[in-house]
């Protein structure tokens, strides 16, 4: 056969920070994401997917400066250079707008904000969304941490507060419940105390994000250094700020001075005074998040031990529709990192209940008596096929032995004379003559 | 709250060739996906996912010269112009190979046959794989064609021929069949009876792909022009070649004097007669199919009078898996266009069996006592949420009308005080008290 000028062989590679999922690992994801579109969908949340590619001006500035330089940008189709002019030749920076107005979507907030504001008139708000998709970073690989990866996202648009917030936690406690999670712990926190306490130590407002990305660093250096590094510029922090000392009361009074907060307190001592096995709620005073849009409550889930950051995070939200042009609704979400979940989660690969029960091995049967086989079989409600080829019947049983598959039906002139099998039954080494129409009843 | 600097109102919208799928769509595209899994779980083949970024080295030269144009081809990250020669930013070809070496993925195939290359020594052959996941390519957007849509592809790995021939074929038929589709036409053809007709024609077997394209034109501009084009040229078709004539008696010699098709022609025969309201397969001697690695069978389905072009196609290829170093295995494959199908079947968004049921409305309740109601009608199998604020009954009645659910169950500090709920049957007009333990039953 005359064949196209092939180019030469090529090393079969995937580029650094993906992956392939083979079958087992196919099956034990889509078991996960399926579980928790139930939960979702119990809570009335509804299924939308967006595109893999959106307009960069959608994106840009939404993730901050870092988030900027994460996405991973498409070139424009054609001859991109044609007209651009020289001197925008000279760095990456001027060349960029000319060369690239697409990006793989960095999360799954800003698509389903843009879609919200694209649609808002044939809503009902409050308007309940949950989105199962993957999303892309171009992030420095790193054990654990990929370029593509799935998020699993519920958001509530036009609502925000406590009964959002509660909905939240059980919505995290029923999902980490049944992908196999003990032990999380959800924490919580409020722009309105963060804001309270960058005003308490004299730090200047209009740098409100840095006072905020500063507290957030507790997490991974502890509490003593971030303090000291607050002291060591003039700024005391208030002794009521203390991630170690939890629901204080002298917290409690802290709160209680905030409008936005003090209606909320008792529902909130209650909240984190529940003992639970699957998802416990504690008060952190000092978590900030790093993405910029939260305005409200804001929250985070650990799983101590267990070797991964945060593994669900989310918050409310003011503005992000409203960026698009649309109604100025306020908004809660809380985003799973099913990924992260998985890798420590005991939760197997799903039985594989598809998996192959019969194998037609033929010898001199016709192809049509050997589809017929395989037809009655699957009329009957069990999975089968044929091997693709008359082999060696020694072969064709090996394959069904190294594949897992139980039974073997083997046909020949002779079988398809009398419409019958020879089904050998491998594990128990039995073999017996069956006609057609017993078949699916005997491999049952 | 102190906020970042915002970019302007950005206008919400996609790049044009890509779309959003709302909750109802979403569903019925699900349903069609699982619909397919089962049926190709059912003849064997096991779920795999690749990424959807490749390299270019495993993506270029897989398509053809016009499919290499089409990748979206991803920018690299960073500073990529710092080290890129003065000379290279003259045009876009030498440009390209310094700033790119990503795409984003073009079809299922290549990346399948890139992934059984790297995992030969842990497979089983023949190996057989499904895969259900989205593709790009940077085409011209029309109507119906989008740059980012699904395919649905089965393919066999290490086999070809006959009973893998009639494996797509009842694959196919059992797929459009539960998705509705009726009429389907399987046009068959075999490589080797083309290169047979380009030998008679005395066309330059050097060119054979050219020869194909050619022929291949006849089901769009019909056969009589693509035998005068060839007559013009001083290239005279055989007369057994002629899609108007179908499975001739004339053919029919021509395919017993081919050693790869002789052995199969009795059961081709029998395939070809067999009529069937949802695909029949019919010899096609001018279908060559554009991609560029088939070298036994093809095929493609269309249906007369629905709109749209083939709506799976397929075929036999020899040299997949080798090009990236693996084993010399020959292979076979089905892609559904499912998008395409979806179009044109009536099949309807699945009923929403997880439809909402129950809102909880609430007055003066506390916020733990409408969480208790929620959890109890969750616990008794009951979707439900509450409403996220204490608006006014009114409003949040209304809301309950807007999304379609039935029973508002209504709660005040009265009700609380008595655990219970004021139960609206809205459709029915009908309002009763329901102790909370009796709930869930009520709303059945």
């Amino acid at each position: 056969m005359p064949k196209i000028q092939k180019p030469e062989k090529v090393r079969p590679a995937l580029p650094s920070g993906f992956r392939d999922f083979g079958p087992a690992e196919v099956r034990r994801r889509r078991a996960a994401f399926q579980t928790l579109a139930q939960i979702f969908e119990r809570y009335g949340y509804e299924p939308l997917e967006t595109p893999a590619v959106e307009l960069l001006s959608v994106l840009m500035g939404k993730y901050g400066e870092e988030g900027d330089k994460l996405l991973f940008r498409i070139l424009n189709s054609g001859d991109f250079l044609a007209n651009v002019p020289e001197e925008a030749k000279a760095s990456t920076a001027t060349l960029l707008p000319f060369i690239t107005e697409k990006a793989l979507r960095y999360d799954l907030t800003v698509p389903m904000a843009r879609w919200v504001a694209q649609h808002a008139g044939e809503l009902v708000f409050p308007f309940k969304r949950y989105q199962i998709q993957p999303v892309w970073r171009a992030d420095r690989p790193q054990r654990g941490r990929f370029r593509e990866f799935y998020q699993c996202d519920v958001d509530i648009v036009g609502a925000e507060g406590l009964i959002p917030l509660m909905e939240m936690i059980e919505i995290a406690r029923a999902g980490l419940g049944a992908l196999g999670v003990r032990g999380a712990v959800f924490h919580l926190n409020h722009r309105a105390l963060l804001e309270h306490a960058a005003r308490d130590t004299g730090w200047p407002l209009s740098q409100f994000s840095a006072f905020c990305t500063r507290l957030d660093k507790a997490e991974k250096v502890g509490w003593q250094p971030v303090k000291a590094l607050f002291q060591e510029e003039g700024y005391l922090l208030p002794e009521w700020l203390n991630p170690e000392e939890g629901f204080s009361s002298t917290l409690q009074a802290e709160l209680s001075k905030l409008p936005e907060l003090a209606p909320d307190l008792p529902t909130l001592n209650e909240l984190i005074r529940t003992e639970d096995p699957v998802l416990t709620v504690r008060w952190d005073s000092t978590l900030a998040r790093g993405l910029e849009y939260y305005t409200g409550y804001v929250y985070e889930i650990r799983v101590p031990g267990s070797g991964v950051g945060s593994i669900a995070a989310g918050g409310a939200y003011a503005s992000l529709v409203s960026d698009f042009g649309g109604p100025d609704l306020p908004a809660m979400g809380l985003s799973f990192g099913i990924e992260r979940i998985l890798t420590f989660t005991e939760a197997q690969s799903p039985p594989d209940t598809s998996a192959l029960q019969v194998l037609v091995a033929w010898i001199d049967a016709s192809p049509r008596f050997v589809q017929k086989v395989v037809k009655t079989l699957h009329e009957g409600g069990i999975p089968a096929f044929a091997y693709p080829a008359p082999k060696k019947l020694s072969k064709q049983i090996e394959y069904a032995q190294r594949r897992g598959i139980r039974w073997v039906a083997i046909v020949g002139a002779q079988e398809e004379a009398t419409q019958s099998v020879q089904l050998r039954d491998l594990p128990n080494h039995v073999q017996t003559t069956v006609p057609l129409d017993a078949l699916a009843t005997a491999c049952r």
